[in-house]
């Protein structure tokens, strides 16, 4: 068993194409309404995690789970993530 | 008037320091519930914006004055952004 090391984890998470962003729509709207030439928006979720792992393999695996179990729904969202040591 | 061209933005809007996130917290005590060895976790919301602009300088202008006008909150919220070509 290694060392427990930091990390951070930059996990984004995006509905699936051909999904409704009624977000993504509101904002497009405005942006319109405000006479800028606006055509498709979308939206994503970001969250920033720091965590404990013991090592960078392992904290991508976390990362993973995490996004599966909590972060992202699997029917509706797709998700990328990027992590890195911290400290 | 140069030709007008066409520019993708991805614009990252999250609350200033010192700020409570709620959706952070809750998504840490879920990943506490779940067992994760999770520390801070904030989040921050992604607009993807495709748009006309008559030149990457300009786009930027553009994009910048769509934050400060509508995507976000000078007083809670601090943002960042990348603009690209597109086709």
């Amino acid at each position: 068993m290694g060392k427990v090391k930091k990390y951070r984890a930059k996990v984004e998470v995006r509905l699936k194409s051909g999904y409704l962003d009624p977000e993504g729509e509101s904002a497009k709207k405005a942006l319109i309404d405000l006479k800028y030439p606006v055509g498709r928006v979308s939206t994503a979720k970001v969250y920033e995690i720091e965590f404990a792992a013991s090592g960078l393999r392992k904290a991508w695996m976390v990362v993973e789970e995490m996004c599966k179990k909590l972060l992202a729904n699997p029917v509706k969202d797709d998700y990328s993530f990027e992590v890195e040591e911290i400290r």
